[in-house]
């Protein structure tokens, strides 16, 4: 049964289960710092952090002011977006993933620039805590 | 509605309440070395590790040979009983925490035997792993 998804949360769907299978685990709507909020950040057997923005169409990407600090708190940046939207409009310095609510593809690998290490330290912690109260939440609505 | 738990999962229940009240995220049956899984895993704002090994009787606790071994895999050790456990029988040497299926609360705090950093890097970062993996499988049955 597919859930009610937005647009967005449609591919970040696919998305987390293409990064399954690159063994990676992944959050969705991650705060990696006040006033940022990424859509999903990837965590990768040795600790990678990969953050993926889901554009589900041509305005949502040209009206995103805030992308550029991300770039910040992750090693790898991607876009993903559907098999509709104009690709040629993203950096091309930035990675490229098609998804749909099913799964997604890596077209385009994004560089990589790696976080520092104190940095990752304290990401990775945050993500621990964000995972684990999330699912306390799922498992024990009443908390 | 309490979903249908065994003795020691509405003691671990408990306990996760408790911690969240002081902070602590969690999760439940974490793998931190081969061979060995404890009940609760806690992790706190500065990235504080606790166990709490949940026994639900005498038994449970008298046939326990492994707990020692969880020992090093943590800051603080806990046990966690209902009102009914004679907790007499647990080492003084560690902490106790008496619980129910609600609720619970720290009765004898542990004594603080910190992991080295290295370690404690790994182990936030199998947390964290855990942690999404379990919330995947919650939030997208079908991964």
């Amino acid at each position: 049964m597919m859930p009610d998804l937005q647009p967005g949360q449609k591919l970040a769907r696919g998305v987390a289960r293409h990064l399954r299978a690159h063994g990676f685990v992944s959050v969705e709507e991650f705060v990696p710092a006040r006033g940022l909020r990424v859509d999903v950040m990837g965590l990768g057997p040795r600790g990678e952090l990969w953050v993926v923005e889901c554009k589900s169409n041509r305005v949502d990407f040209t009206s995103d002011s805030k992308w550029q600090g991300y770039l910040d708190w992750c090693d790898r940046y991607f876009w993903a977006v559907d098999t509709d939207f104009p690709s040629e409009l993203l950096p091309e310095t930035t990675g490229l993933i098609v998804a749909d609510a099913y799964d997604a593809e890596i077209i385009r690998m994004a560089p990589e620039d790696r976080v520092a290490p104190a940095r990752r330290k304290a990401l990775i912690q945050k993500f621990a805590v964000h995972a684990a109260r999330r699912l306390h939440d799922l498992r024990d609505p009443r908390v």
